[in-house]
């Protein structure tokens, strides 16, 4: 049996694990990413945390390699970080570079894909030939995986399913435009919204719990909290997001006919608040073979997504390699 | 060198050619369907058409199999027609049915997707790795093909493009919405739109040109002239069916990144009068890397592309068979 290193690069923290066949986390660490030291700094962190859950685990002469992912553009076949805002991170080798590091061979990819991946073939997707997973978190991305395999499109810029401005819409969104299902719709999106309206005045249970400068620290954990607590402003945000999740939705079942849609994410911990509303969407506007078949999931694999899949895609690409 | 028949079944008539392994047509030949004298008929019509022009053109003997495209719900795989409308066809056993009267191995599947096919491996779409085909005809669907390879989706539903309301748009479309792409920028449903304004009294060209009950004989390819000519009307639907495919385009390239999109079908004789305004949308709604990386061009095979592509599917399934 061969074991897998999986490894989640986030902005504010570096996940890893070590990963058995059977895509099972045996052990993993978490540590602070400090991007502001540097890509270098960085990658000796990713070796060095690798090396020693490899060592810890008395695992180190069957590990077969390592895969990352990593949030932002990459080319996963030449194994370069091509662009990442939340890294500051533009052209790095990185496959190459840790390769140097561990005498590993390094498989790197796009975060969401990872996660998409390991929720798609070991989590809430298992068993299914055609799986759509979508992360809201900070963005809102999604990925599709094909009887196991992941979809990547031309210059592998396929799942950027947030952006573009919807009709009726116009909450500003961090990719320039106004009225993206981002800028409503993700996690921070969300939150964001939520500020804006305070900001103008309107009245929620949101201003006690959080007053004055306080408001920095709201989450979109807080406004799941608040629409509990029968706040009509936390609702409202909800169920608004639901509404235009649902409508992008609608378009992209039609046209690829997913068996599963998977919603991961921080922002998938609003679960059926948010959920109730996307299926009310689905159900009044998909034809019924669609409206029949499909059907929609909160991911299942928590955080370890992200290192499951990293390490499992490694291990795909590994074998079609060698 | 081998030879294969491609067939492709329309509601009105049948084309029937034969393809060289370079997809290349040596012959054809069109007869009307008459699909009110029932299946069997239709199929004893596909079987003597594909007979005769495999023995007219003197390669009986080198004639490797049939590719056949028909409108509506197909399973490829068990080689069922399971539902056509246009044919009024419900699980007809299509493969086995023309392999017991030709003695030849039948593929089968829907018609968008053997245009498409043909156009993305043999036409406008040739030596692209990813690409989304669109047919602007009596309805409007999509095909997906991925280095060479045709995307199905769950139960082979995929392609539905055309369908589920947009926001703030009313026009009646087939399906039973209201509002659907298909409804207002399909060939037909451009039509319906001039017929529907028409009747609402509007002042156009149109009703010169089709005075009184020849109304009923206006094309899309009529509403291209009126455009030509300066009719308000015309430049209307057809500006307003280039602004919705432009709407939902854009969501559908940030989620695919396809590098090329093929707009083929009846009602992409519009050609620039429709994709202008196409573009104009997806210049100012795509993200830059999206902006610049596609392209949207019209089919390069005419009417072919559906005898090409079923016959060059046909090849393919085989050669992956045996």
């Amino acid at each position: 049996m061969s074991f897998w290193i999986g490894v989640d690069v986030g902005g504010t923290n570096i996940v890893c694990g070590i990963v058995n066949e059977k895509g099972e986390v045996l052990d993993s660490v978490k540590k602070p990413t400090e991007a502001s030291l540097g890509s270098s700094s960085v990658l000796d962190k990713i070796a060095q945390m690798s090396l020693e859950l490899a060592a810890g685990s008395g695992l180190q002469n069957q590990v077969a390699g390592i895969g990352i992912g990593i949030p932002g553009l990459v080319d996963p076949w030449k194994g370069i970080a091509q662009y990442s805002a939340n890294l500051n991170w533009r052209d790095i080798p990185l496959s190459s570079e840790l390769t140097q590091r561990t005498s590993l061979p390094v498989y790197i990819d796009n975060d969401v894909r990872m996660y998409v991946y390991g929720e798609a073939v070991y989590g809430a997707g298992q068993g299914v030939d055609f799986v759509l997973g979508l992360t809201i978190g900070t963005g809102l991305s999604a990925a599709m995986v094909n009887r196991g395999q992941l979809y990547y499109g031309h210059l592998n810029l396929a799942g950027e399913i947030g952006h573009g401005p919807m009709d009726g819409e116009s909450a500003p969104c961090g990719c320039g435009f106004e009225g993206c299902l981002e800028a409503a719709a993700s996690a921070s999106g969300m939150v964001r919204e939520a500020k804006r309206y305070i900001h103008q005045g309107r009245k929620t249970i949101l201003t006690e719990w959080f007053p004055g400068e306080r408001l920095q620290y709201l989450s979109a954990a807080d406004l799941s909290k608040a629409m509990d607590a029968g706040d009509v402003l936390a609702a409202e945000i909800i169920n608004h997001a639901g509404e235009l999740l649902g409508k992008a939705l609608v378009p992209t079942i039609h046209l690829l006919s997913p068996e599963v849609i998977i919603i991961g994410g921080g922002g998938a911990n609003a679960g059926e608040r948010l959920l109730t509303t996307v299926r009310g969407i689905l159900m009044t506007r998909l034809l019924p073979d669609y409206r029949q078949h499909v059907s929609i999931r909160t991911a299942s694999l928590g955080d370890g997504a992200g290192v499951i899949g990293s390490a499992m895609q490694a291990k795909q690409r590994h074998s079609i390699m060698s």
